[in-house]
């Protein structure tokens, strides 16, 4: 059963004001709510048809709420509902430390990008994430949805850049198509990685900031390839970046 | 003006039979029809709200149809329509050649993972991709959307992999989570490089045939990051086989 306060409640969840009043966020699927149940997310209720493939603790089965197709629909953010959707608390930000590598985001609109860029961070073991105000919000539903588990284990913080890139003593390091090429070059343990928005890449304003301007080569005769997405970009530079460390093990 | 049949044949082609039929299909937005026209693309036709921005060439005026909002919502596989649809012929298959890096998709089913890669091959230079009978059809309108003029300098062939693969002779790369790791490896210029599914990877079959296991090293203390989404780990190793090229230079 789905009361109508509640209904109204999640669907509201879709604005990040409403999810910062609630300090809730959602999470559609069995799959991306068990990766959740499995990290350090704790979990206010679950609104689902069926509760056996879900991995709920012994003793917080009453968090379970049964539901209809219909009512699933209603509440769902997504075209064609799964057949569970959960509650999750908005963690306390985790400490961010200005040490290792941290990517910064300046203004990426996607929620897709994001997803897969903390996705990328947690695989490459970085832990630090600092996102311009203009970036999506990291707990917009598909947001959510791209990047499962790992957005328990990232500290992301929405901050002014300027204002956090003058207090930076590592280099400072972004993409642009005049830099020098990524792949000769030898990259340090300590930095900071500046990735750019979706149709500008990285504002004038934070490339006087950068320090060290790199570029991802681009192959092929026609060379008519506009441009590279900024989760590949993303994945290739954290790659470089990553690889020396790997290969000394 | 929009007539009903020409309306109904537009709709259709989200449908790949109805693509093959009529031997076109749909690119929408100002940004992407542009990047089309600026191809070797084959324009049948334009529906939009205005056509300023569009670079139709001089003689090609009467291929652009204005139509209202209204009937542009009717026609649009978008949520959000944009300004204007175009049809474009599908072109005859360009030479599918096996020299230099092939990729192929094993059951590759997310539009948006199929885009990202055929643009990733593009600025990789490689022209070359087969994908598996039940990868997502490159004609689909989110794929054009997700690849842009990429599409048209790209050799697309669906096949059955096991078959294509018993005639290789280049070596068969695939990524599997127990491989060697890539940053190590010694990789040639001319190889087969294996994708698998966004759930299950690479098939049983295809990993038979697969001469040389690869990784993707996971840093990081936790290590708890399910996989890498299918088109950044395209990413990364297709920066892996073309960095040595660059670096040589």
């Amino acid at each position: 059963m789905l009361s109508k306060s509640n209904s109204k409640r999640i669907t509201g969840l879709l604005q990040k004001k409403y999810r910062q009043r609630e300090g809730l966020f959602v999470a559609e699927g069995i799959k991306v709510i068990n990766e959740l149940l499995n990290s350090s997310f704790e979990l206010e209720a679950i609104y689902g048809l069926d509760s056996t493939s879900l991995r709920i603790e012994k003793g917080s089965e009453t968090i379970f709420h049964k539901i209809t197709p219909a009512e699933l629909k209603k509440i769902s953010f997504l075209k064609t509902p799964q057949t569970a959707l959960a509650l999750f608390k908005i963690p306390t930000q985790l400490p961010n430390v200005r040490q290792g590598i941290t990517v910064l985001l300046d203004d990426v609109r996607d929620p897709g990008n994001l997803g897969t860029i903390i996705r990328l961070c947690d695989w490459f073991g970085i832990t630090s994430l600092v996102c311009s105000t203009q970036t999506v919000d990291c707990y917009n539903p598909k947001v959510v949805q791209a990047t499962m588990g790992s957005l328990s284990r990232i500290s992301i913080v929405y901050t002014d850049l300027v204002a956090y890139l003058q207090q930076e003593q590592r280099p400072i390091y972004g993409t642009f198509m005049d830099g020098t090429t990524i792949y000769g070059a030898s990259l340090p343990d300590e930095a900071v990685i500046v990735m750019g928005n979706e149709a500008n890449g990285i504002s004038n304003a934070i490339e006087q900031l950068v320090s060290h301007k790199i570029a991802i080569p681009r192959f092929g005769q026609l060379q008519k390839t506009e441009s590279l997405n900024v989760a590949t970009a993303t994945a290739i530079c954290l790659s470089e970046f990553k690889r020396g460390v790997s290969i000394e093990k």
